[in-house]
């Protein structure tokens, strides 16, 4: 498969304007837009960084994947997204080389993009999620 | 400061050769180079992604930072490199707004970059290190 760029990069948080602030106002970087993923129960804040972007996601209620991983883990990394072409073609491609996946079917994410998640025990602990740019 | 690109991400393994293999053979992304880093105690091989880098992290003895933490919690993410163009200076204005710093003096990294840590307290709980390229 065709990966172009790291997409973004998630971050677990329990609140978007401290983290903001810092990324924006001490670190120079650029804040771009945010979106609620209802789904997926969370918030998700993109902080542009070169081709790339830091994704926050704050959860939008406790019973969710990220409120989850909050509880048990705390603040920091959640996971990884790599951009690539064709989703489809790619999520074949791992399905063919058998690699587990929590997505076996691309699914919606934020602005519309297609998103599938490799499972954390494929990749040595890194969760990686794909995604095909909805633009 | 003005940050460039996300230089690489930090991601501590347990093995070197069964994740380069699935990220270049499985994910087809291009293994780059690898380098010793002595005071780190540490090997890590870089693997390309658009203007960015995986940094496989394996600890060349128990008793490294890297080595406690894969004992700790085990494989994955570990830091987010960040490029910036004068890494004193960044540094200084860091200090000057009270973020708190692992490094307070930059220190020579891989392939004789300089790197300064922030401390994940400052960071919500993200290891970001900032990088000056010596390209």
């Amino acid at each position: 498969m065709k990966i172009k760029r790291i997409a973004h990069l998630g971050i677990a948080v329990k609140d978007l304007e401290a983290p903001k602030k810092l990324y924006s106002e001490t670190l120079g970087l650029k804040l771009k837009n945010e979106a609620v993923v209802a789904a997926q129960k969370v918030k998700v804040s993109f902080i542009q960084v070169g081709e790339s972007n830091l994704e926050l996601l704050l959860p939008t209620q406790p019973d969710s994947p990220v409120g989850k991983f909050l509880e048990t883990k705390g603040e920091g990394f959640h996971h990884l997204a790599l951009e690539v072409e064709d989703i489809h073609a790619a999520v074949a491609e791992l399905k063919a080389a058998g690699v587990r996946l929590i997505d076996e079917t691309p699914r919606e994410g934020a602005h519309g993009d297609l998103v599938a998640f490799i499972h954390p025990k494929a990749t040595y602990g890194l969760l990686v999620e794909l995604v095909q740019s909805a633009h």
